[in-house]
């Protein structure tokens, strides 16, 4: 066995922090590659640097050449342009097609055997590209967004009663959007719904925030958008895969049947080790919820559509 | 006793990186603080939903207002202008001198028993605007300099050699800049010098690309310095503090006949606990070591003389 | 502000595991106190040479003299004989009584303001008798057990269903014994509740095997009981008081109308924090859960009869 | 790839806390074995369940059967007696010559290509006994002694100048017992030499102490042995290899002329890695070290000639 290998591809903050999450882990070694000059060699220079304080060995590499970056055995895509002003929907959409459409032909070429973890926005629509331009079994094309939605949807619980967010379970089901669904009849704190603890109307509000809660971050730092939590959330699954913990999590996986659901990526809690996804867990939702995922899925099925057409 | 209170001054990359670090730590609350409306907030709320992720608890606060800061143990100032092109070296000595000259009266007004931590650049004229504006006991202002540098140095040490950066012992002291003296006698690997380690002029090289370890990140990220190891370096001595360790680590003292040097600041070996420098440890230097150590201080002196100019 | 202090009190396994645990987080200074000589002091010791390895520099005392325990801010107390071939119940906790007794007074005449932490057994009864010998107010006494029963409950779900035990939420409430309240209806694994993931009869093994979890333990160990679990839990437990976490944790409390119940040590969720028991959170149970709770108090003021008889 | 799976031999104290340390990494599985029935599987199902209190989800198994021990990638040998009243030291020589053959004959029918960490008393002579009943390279066995002993060293010269551990660098090398070689010239503080900072009897009274460290915790405990140390050193020898960190650390090597010795375990730096010891580091010794060094050795031959008597 030689030593792990994780790939991430952009080295903006998303990238860098990730980057710098999983060196700290020290299982690991890392790669950040990017095609910006200078980038990933300083971010990775100044991640190794901080080894001898943090007491972390792993090696961290910055590099343009995705050569450097074979037999990854995870490859996390954090590429991708935001929306600039005057942009539509669509020509974003078709933009960030091209970057990891590209990305992929680039990751593939050089670790046909990695899992690819799809950071990249908008969600759900770049898991599809990454999934039809690697070829790979939908095993191995898995998206980060239900654990950052939950993680949200967690803090504002926490903040709302005064708890500690390790009391506060949750789950955040759906496309990574304005039509997610945060189920708040499995939110708990210490085991007891949330709707015993909070009237309706303050479950709404924290429900429509998480439901918001990019775009908030996003209109606080202007220039910017969240990287934190995004890249905790990335670590997170990539530690589940590498490390074979076998842990639930709400990630976008590519439904085939499940939950009614057919050839689309959708947040569900899957099951994920060293094998990537390893089984799609499917949980009784209400009718009401039923019908708040197929209208996400229907707004998944959208996007696909505009990269089709 | 309440709980450990951190203000963070600067929401640029240092400082949201040194409240993500410190929030990790799950021991302190962090207050993130800037003049830019929507910065602070927007990273400190981004930390506080990874919280969910990692498992930490700490509250942590984003704001423009000093009085959210009141009563901090600690306050790492991070702020500073970066060198715009065609400012002169005063110029931007002043600009900063005036940045951190007003960020201390806030900071004091509202936490007047903290203790300082400064990371604003240049660094020991830095300390010295927070010495004389704040009219604190010079046991409670120290600079973050000598860490850096010296992970620098073992870093570089560490892959000369092929080995982990934990098997590497070093020390760097003097003023932050060109004229940094990484000691090569005290430089080891499992306790051994350097010196019979590799041969003399790659130790040189490495000695002159520690001196120029900031510059080699500047040039690579192009549109900004370090951050990652500056932040963890400020942490460690944040956790030294307040955890009162009592660790012997390198800092920017104010010495007053330590080292033959007056009444200025200088990196050197400190013993960092609750009180903040609790002991400025004086070890034995060769002669040209000594030598180089007063070049180094003549430098710190020049930038002092400009401040009172 | 001081370093934190935390007294363990009884240097056997669960004593020594607690201290160790304690010494790792690296947050506090630990005296380990017990009158068989030798003992404490080669445990603690043998801890503080853990320390170069580990890369914590907590101090570790260990003593048998109380003295040196002074103005320790927790005291864990987990002292107290086993129950030995030919001795009945009501032997047993004459015995304990008296040890946790004396063990109370030399632990509040030189910390008058500490919290303790009960870990000894009986563990309910235990809890009064330090409560009634310390003078204590409630808040200041609580006891270690729901959060072990939990874990135990957790542990057992998770291999069930093949899943992290992080994914499984659950609580058990009442007295530490055989009358323990696991309550199924909390009890879920990412959010869905075990009795739509597994048969009724395993859910029902599974809380049977909750209940004699201590017993079937110390079956196997044959000379001893568990140790690692617990020291887990009270370690857990003095973190969420000394880092002033506030979270909410099945803990024995003394219940003045809560829960139905009065002045009596009962398991149920309480928030810890800096000041002890900051709260009683009471959860809405049904019926046949509350004739369980019931049914658990009846059991631990039997035993609170057999003390004061 | 598969998990990570480390085997440990021996369920005492020092392979317990040993399987503890290791589960809390979080990146193996665990099996503990014993020939004592229930010992092992009482203390794996004890680590297992703090678990879900440390949030770790490591398998843990506890056995009599080396069948479950199979495709292990590392095998820790903690058994062994202890020495008994009237035992002369032949005597507890041949007892664990049995011991230790016995169980290599186990381990590596099920693991013959796992790498062999001994930890088994006398030190020296049973990495002698692994070596040749198991046939394996001397690359696959290592014995574990020159990190508890530099541990030692530091702690006390730590508490003798004040200091944190984490600021005194040391190296111990020789034969575990009496006739170790703590170098007084590589043990430092933040990069000074002790002999700088204490008189030259002090400097003896440590060397003198950390000769005699086990003997010290054994006095005092009078019914055991260190363990806390122990089991961290020898989690720190398997982090190295299993991560495959290439630390450089003092363990018990197999020499064949390196320092002038042949055919013997003596502890001296070796890179550990994925493949075990990847490199015996010579370092420069004065004559007096040498000579000390011989002594070592000579004492090591001694019991090799019983061995083989």
């Amino acid at each position: 066995m030689s030593r792990n290998k994780v790939t991430v591809v952009g080295a903006g903050n998303v990238g860098g922090t990730t980057a710098q999450r999983l060196a700290e882990r020290n299982y690991t070694d890392v790669v950040l590659v990017d095609i910006v000059e200078g980038l990933p060699q300083g971010k990775a220079l100044d991640i190794l640097q901080s080894g001898p304080i943090y007491g972390y060995d792993s090696k961290v590499i910055g590099t343009n050449d995705y050569a450097e970056t074979a037999n990854s055995d995870v490859v996390v895509i954090t590429s991708g342009s935001p929306r600039k002003p005057g942009m539509s929907r669509d020509d974003l959409l078709e933009t960030n097609q091209n970057i990891v459409g590209s990305v992929t032909d680039a990751v593939i070429e050089h670790s046909p055997d990695a899992i690819l973890v799809v950071v990249a926005n908008p969600l759900d629509a770049m898991c599809h590209v990454a999934l039809q331009r690697s070829g790979f079994p939908r095993e191995r094309v898995v998206g980060m967004a239900g654990i950052l939605d939950t993680a949200r949807y967690r803090t504002f619980i926490a903040q709302e009663l005064g708890v500690s967010v390790r009391e506060v379970s949750a789950l955040v089901l759906g496309g990574h959007g304005d039509t997610m669904v945060p189920l708040p009849s499995l939110a708990t704190v210490a085991g007891v719904e949330i709707s015993k603890l909070m009237p309706k109307d303050r479950v709404e509000a924290i429900v429509q925030r998480t439901r918001d809660g990019g775009a908030e971050i996003g209109g606080l730092l202007k220039t910017g958008s969240a990287f934190y939590a995004p890249s905790a959330a990335s670590v997170e699954m990539v530690d589940s895969i590498l490390l074979d913990q076998k842990r639930i999590l709400p990630c976008a996986a590519y439904l085939q049947g499940e939950y009614g659901i057919n050839d689309l990526f959708v947040g569900v809690p899957v099951k994920l080790g060293r094998s990537g996804i390893e089984e799609i867990v499917e949980i009784d939702l209400s009718e009401e919820e039923k019908g708040q995922l197929r209208t996400s899925a229907d707004a998944v099925q959208e996007l696909v559509n505009v990269l089709n057409g």
